[in-house]
């Protein structure tokens, strides 16, 4: 990394942390010019105008976001660990250091869908992207026989993404302190709905304890 | 409603539906003053500051949406068909004349939220009564028979929000065609959950076509 582009990480890191506490409209290049020590103009060489700061930030943002959470539940086993994994990463992010507002994309969304240009486009590209992303990994589990093979992929995307705003919700606005929990409890029976339904044979072995109703979350499961 | 009574309601109504749109620090008295032909120093006499005129906005879009949502959704036979109407009247009120923007709340929460004072108080105050009367509406349903005694009403009250979040999210930013049927079906299988699973003899009964499995949505079912 050359000096430039060192510099243009420090700008992107604060911006990016602002934007999280005052949404990426209340990022001007003037006061973060002063925060850093930059001169205004050296900041417009480095992005142009707000708008395409404002693209940057999105893209710096979403960067962290695949090293914090896509990257490591991509690390684990395919099917419900991978799935669990999302989700547990998602909820741990909204409360990192790199965005002490909150998830910088659920404010971006509220600021920005009445409001056409590159900033909204690449924000829904990158909404859609951990849209599919998450669907890919439910139908993991379909494939490795943890969820039924009827079960919608797309659907459980959009539930979970729902359940992540949820939660935003309940711990920023409301500060509620069950909000985690009752996140979790809303994970446990969408993926408890997703699950194979047991067969009668197996539910009487279970009485018996000789099988697992349910199969373990880190072993992939011969498929029924 | 004498004349000045009139004149801070058409002053809120249209302060509403810019809040919608461009959040409610996007709401200028000068703009609004501008706008309705009125003086700004008239507007300050109705309302003091922007802090309280924000204030206002939140109670002004309250009581429009306890006309449209709240007021029609009691009507309705208690529980499932209420809950039913709750979340039938809140998604059509995302997309009511009166918040050309989407939901004002939506919004607002994601502006206020880092931002103590009155208005935030006024909204996290509104967003738990509705809340509130989301869990009150589905334990009428517990008392009808229409969902099993062990659910839990605000676990139930908190998915109903993350629904209607979700599909906000889904609509106004990715603008997915799909999103309302989406929406629909989480619904759904949050009802399927919640109702009395189907005893093995009313099983038999209904594939005989003796009895219906699940209650009829618009009668109240004897306990069993």
């Amino acid at each position: 990394m050359g000096k430039g582009e060192l510099t243009r990480q420090a700008i992107l890191e604060r911006a990016t942390a602002l934007a999280s506490r005052h949404g990426l409209e209340g990022v001007s290049i003037g006061q973060l010019a002063e925060e850093l020590g930059l001169s205004k103009s050296g900041l417009f060489a480095h992005f142009g105008s707000k708008e395409s700061l404002q693209v940057e930030i999105l893209r710096f943002a979403a960067e962290r976001f695949v090293e914090n959470v896509v990257r490591p539940a991509l690390a684990q086993p395919r099917g419900e660990p991978r799935v669990r994994a999302i989700f547990e990463r998602w909820i741990a992010w909204d409360r990192s250091h790199s965005v002490p507002g909150g998830c910088l994309f659920v404010a971006a969304a509220s600021e920005l869908d009445d409001r056409p240009g590159p900033a909204r486009d690449e924000l829904v590209r990158l909404q859609r992207d951990w849209l599919d992303s998450i669907a890919i990994a439910f139908r993991s589990g379909i494939t490795e026989g943890h969820f039924r093979a009827d079960c919608d992929p797309e659907q459980f995307a959009y539930d979970l993404y729902a359940v992540a705003l949820g939660l935003h919700h309940a711990r920023r606005l409301l500060r509620d302190p069950a909000a985690d929990a009752r996140a979790r409890a809303s994970v446990e029976a969408l993926l408890n709905a997703a699950r194979r339904p047991a067969r009668p044979a197996q539910v009487k072995a279970a009485r018996r304890g000789a099988v697992r109703t349910r199969p373990s979350s880190s072993r992939p499961r011969r498929s029924a």
